[in-house]
């Protein structure tokens, strides 16, 4: 099936059904309807059954969604279906919790390399991945990883990344506070912890 | 003037454009139309407009948007045209990295003081900023720090918004990797940093 036009607001909302139906499936529920799901990640069951409407709806009216079978299409939708490789440049505070982070595998990411310039962390093990110098990027093309984490000073961001693209690198998860340019073919997304704080006082009451 | 029916999005996209803002506004630039501004943060200018609508709109045809009048009337929205405080729970990796983070401060955010259950951590600076005994959270009410930041292990995390919550916390931004409940009074944004990653291969090229 061909896909058409799906919204990047969908897309950016297909891991978190993915979550939950993940936890959701961990806590022995075999069938969810769009409310429960809904209840369960803090979202709309309209919202839901409008998202999946793009791809033809995956649920049966008045039984739900069988939980295993719709994870399998969240992930085959989202690419997340074979374990892909990733690697992170950046083995700072930042760096080191992304590495600690246990939640990349139950999307199906194994980070397999980390780099850093700091000459006293290369050859350093964080959470058993090995710590190389940064100087190596260009051995991410042999290892065939296409994917990566960025937690550098914003400063070197977009050297890095201008060294990853020419490693073959088309995934890029920016954690530096600045834009990053990129070729139209790599996808960059940036993540800026402090945006997301940014919402919050609007929700919140005034006293 | 009051805002009607605000969609969440349109909320989440806001900060967005007011990091863009402030970054055009420091490149010397005193307006901006939609188009430069989907350009400058890659997004689409009718979404910009979109958004804007509900809020009346905020541009002149054919002049843009004036920055500093339009930075000042997102802050206004999103109630950050105050200084806020904000308290972070957990200094591990991810907190030290919460703590060294440059970026809140451009949204007006003071990260005033940490807590932490390690006692090697506790008396220590990071940042300058000190770290407490994780079991004095209820010193928040008299502080009057409403927004926290919750940075610790995920078998903690709910205990840990629950001694928010009673300390008069209202705003959480929840880092662990779980769903938190809170009273419907208290907002919790959860961030997973997995999951951002989760959408990346769908934009990947195949090969």
């Amino acid at each position: 099936m061909k896909y058409h036009r799906i919204p990047d607001e969908t897309i950016r909302r297909l891991p978190v059904y993915l979550r939950g139906l993940l936890f959701l499936a961990e806590g022995g529920n075999a069938n969810v309807s769009s409310q429960d799901l809904a209840d369960f990640i803090g979202s709309n069951p309209w919202q839901i059954r409008k998202d999946f409407s793009y791809f033809g709806g995956f649920g049966i009216r008045g039984v739900g969604y069988n939980v295993n079978k719709l994870t399998k299409e969240i992930k085959k939708i989202l690419k997340l279906n074979n374990v892909l490789k990733a690697a992170l440049v950046g083995a700072g505070n930042l760096g080191s919790a992304v590495l600690a982070y246990p939640g990349f595998k139950i999307y199906g990411f194994d980070v397999a390399v980390a780099f850093d310039n700091d000459l006293r962390k290369v050859g350093k093990k964080i959470n058993n991945i090995e710590i190389k110098d940064v100087s190596k990027l260009r051995t991410l093309k042999k290892r065939q990883i296409k994917l990566a984490i960025i937690a550098v000073p914003h400063q070197a961001a977009q050297q890095i990344a201008d060294s990853l693209v020419k490693a073959g690198v088309t995934g890029i998860l920016n954690f530096s506070p600045c834009y990053i340019s990129a070729p139209k073919k790599v996808k960059v997304i940036t993540i800026d912890i402090a945006m997301e704080i940014a919402r919050l006082p609007y929700y919140m009451p005034a006293n």
